[in-house]
């Protein structure tokens, strides 16, 4: 029987695996109440039964679908699974959850059970979640392990985050140019196993220098008797581990690699990046970036506590409540012209609110323009004149549009011109801070999809409230 | 020399390209300053040369670049660029480039080079691409099709959108169970070249039934006279054509796949879900999520022109119009109460929008949730009484800070309380809209991502507004 089943249908998943605790937990009650005739040690027998059972059903779950699961569970459901797992599964698992779950997981985790679980994790796995393992967890961890998978550890740590280092695996397996294609199938047969996601092999000469790649497609379909260096890519694409990763997730794109050697500075084979983690790395920035537009730091433990919750969201609502103060200023200083005629207190939100729609739906195309390295210096200049005059455009047709509605609903058909020219300017203006924002942002080196928004809402709301009130105190 | 190498700059690619149309122009030129002495043939036979020179060097550079490349120029370079490139490269180039530059390309060329490229492309490329190609060209190029390629691209073309077979590919390599690993080598062997993105063999029965999966690393390592059935994986996890891409999707992201079986419901391979059909529709789901959450229907061509854009925009704009126009009615009904009290006209705009942002980040969590199946009908009910309660603690927070600002500022510390009320309220509403709303959307088969926010805005706006000017009312 074939453990470890993946499954294709997680819902059915998750109820398999909360049925088994209900299982359990029957299990654990009817021990309990049996307890009366014959107290104590019967029990505790019965209760390690029913772990033992628990989980040995467990080790049935592929890790990623328990990882999945874990997010799902509430607190007690969660700590309950998640003690029941064997630490080599834990391990496994825990790479894939979320960084909210995961954090509170290892908090609620006895140190002695953490570092077994610590100890079964690969040194890229290691590194990969070792910010979130508290320091003297670490520190034993880093002790236990054999010096080479220290010094993997050391590397591994030491490149930058969002870098090809920190995803690279270091398992890799190399041949020589001089091999023969059944030479390279004898080895290969001598080892027990391979290193995941191997779809090629490496060709190094004797300093470790990279010479090309053998793709396992062409040593099965290659004449026994070829050299490898015949048959081999020559001077495969290769990244460096300091390069960034975004740029080698777009290159897995669009070669459809599945796996590249990474090389460095000098071309030496250090390591080998994999789809797999490539395409990990594609989802959590998308998720990542997705979350931010929306002023959110990260993802949340659906369970966290309220506290929580309500800190990773405060700081986002604090630079709102800012700039909605400083933007309301502009209506304060037209008080006693909206005294005067109070419908501008009523058409006034929507100048500022078509201004910020129009504004976001630039950001948005500027900043997959950016993240796609596809805006050239000339192509900016192009966007920003092109982006104001598709405002100009929308503005003449739905300042129109807005601008004759409020006319004839107040019956004042001045009101309405107003109310059209600043729907216009705001949308030119909008149109040129959409791209100005995101590209300023960029240039200073931070995430354009953190901040934009918020900066643009802030100019359009300002501009909107302006722009309109200070036109009609000047023509109304 | 190896042609067609991939590129680990795009930047350094984009300027190659344009430096050779700047070269190629410079000799364009140059044949006609020299047309002056012997006028005709010789600049023919030179432009000649010239084009032919530019496609030569062209074809140096990976098809996959040269579409990042053409949705970078202008319109004039990238036709140009466009009517060199081999009709093969394009076939290849084309089905990268972004779908809003494609229909762009595809409506300059003409029809004769058209069939020419649709001819180069595989079936489940031409699949991929049909919607865009015109009917005329789609029905010669079925009619050249061999009887095999035309059957398959009508069974992909009879899939749904975003299912698994329009993703899929139609190319499989089978072994039976009974064969040695040395048959399956020198069979292998026998065949000039496999499939791209073999990593698995899948073992089939006399009936094509799907037995089991044999990877290439198991086949290389394994002793060259195990069967296969002894050696393969049984029963791997298997999609059918009509399952949805974004399942399969996770499921390669959890089980860190390379490529799938695909079975129809009696269990026969029918195709081969490969990592690189996968990391194209994540990305491209991403991209297309974050457009339509800013409210855009799709990616735009930056050189489209102004007209295009503006209706791309254009839905949605009208839409925020309504709503906003809906949304001030509120305002309308409490004209009265704003001439008597003006700076209520200040400060409902802030009451509005911290209800905005706040609903914004409830949305964004609960779109992430529906997108990951993590919430059951339990978590839906725990989330959106957690959502309500933080709602209320941020609101106790930035709603006291606001309205004590306002009360001091304007000397009247009842406006503060009415302020901070309107807050709390707006922001509890904020957040069951938050979440209801997506699950409403979904439940009705739409995508989430469209809409919620403009629907979430409608109501904190409104709300934020009747709320602050009713409380005012009332109690100012």
């Amino acid at each position: 029987m074939q453990l470890r089943r993946p499954s294709t249908d997680l819902h059915q998943t998750f109820e398999d695996v909360t049925a088994l605790l209900e299982h359990h937990r029957t299990l654990e009650a009817l021990a309990h109440s049996q307890d009366r005739s014959q107290r104590g040690v019967g029990v505790l027998l019965q209760q390690r039964q029913n772990a033992a059972e628990l989980q040995r059903r467990l080790r049935g779950f592929h890790p990623a679908d328990l990882g999945f699961v874990l997010e799902g569970l509430e607190p007690d459901d969660r700590l309950q699974i998640w003690a029941a797992i064997e630490p080599r599964q834990a391990a496994e698992a825990i790479v894939e959850i979320d960084a909210s779950v995961r954090a509170w997981l290892i908090g609620e985790t006895p140190k002695h059970r953490l570092l077994k679980i610590a100890e079964a994790l690969d040194p890229d796995d290691l590194a990969w979640i070792s910010d979130d393992l508290p320091e003297d967890v670490m520190r034993e961890v880093r002790e236990s392990l054999g010096e080479i998978d220290r010094t993997l550890l050391q590397q591994a740590d030491a490149y930058p985050p969002q870098s090809v280092g920190r995803l690279m695996s270091l398992e890799v397996a190399t041949v020589r140019e001089a091999q023969t294609m059944a030479e390279v199938l004898r080895d290969l047969q001598a080892r027990s196993e391979l290193p995941d996601h191997l779809d090629r092999l490496f060709v190094v000469d004797a300093r470790n220098l990279l010479r090309g790649a053998l793709s396992l497609q062409s040593l099965v379909v290659a004449n026994p008797a070829s050299t490898v260096n015949a048959v081999m890519e020559d001077a495969p694409l290769a990244f460096q581990p300091t390069d960034m990763a975004a740029k080698a997730a777009r290159a897995f794109e669009r070669y459809d690699l599945v796996s590249l050697p990474v090389v460095n500075d000098r071309g030496k084979l250090v390591g080998r990046l994999t789809v797999d983690a490539v395409v990990d790395f594609i989802r959590v920035t998308a998720d990542k970036d997705a979350l931010a537009m929306a002023g959110l730091r990260g993802a949340e433990d659906t369970f966290a506590p309220v506290w929580q919750s309500a800190r990773n969201r405060s700081l986002w609502l604090f630079v709102n409540l800012m700039t909605a103060f400083a933007a309301t200023r502009f209506i304060g200083f037209f008080e006693s012209t909206i005294q005067g005629l109070v419908s501008l207190a009523t058409l006034m939100p929507i100048v500022a609110s078509i201004g910020g729609n129009t504004g976001n739906q630039t950001v948005a195309l500027v900043i997959r323009g950016i993240a796609f390295e596809q805006l050239t210096e000339d192509t900016r200049r192009h966007l920003l004149r092109k982006e104001m005059v598709v405002g100009l455009v929308n503005g003449l047709i739905w300042g129109g549009l807005a601008g004759i509605t409020a006319g004839l609903f107040y019956g004042r058909l001045a009101l309405g011109a107003v109310m059209m020219a600043a729907i216009i300017l705001n949308l030119m203006i909008a149109a040129a801070v959409g791209v100005l924002v995101p590209f300023a942002l960029h240039g200073m080196g931070r995430d354009p999809a953190q901040g934009s928004s918020v900066l643009l809402t802030f100019v359009t709301d300002s501009m909107g409230f302006f722009l309109f009130l200070g036109l009609a105190w000047l023509y109304l």
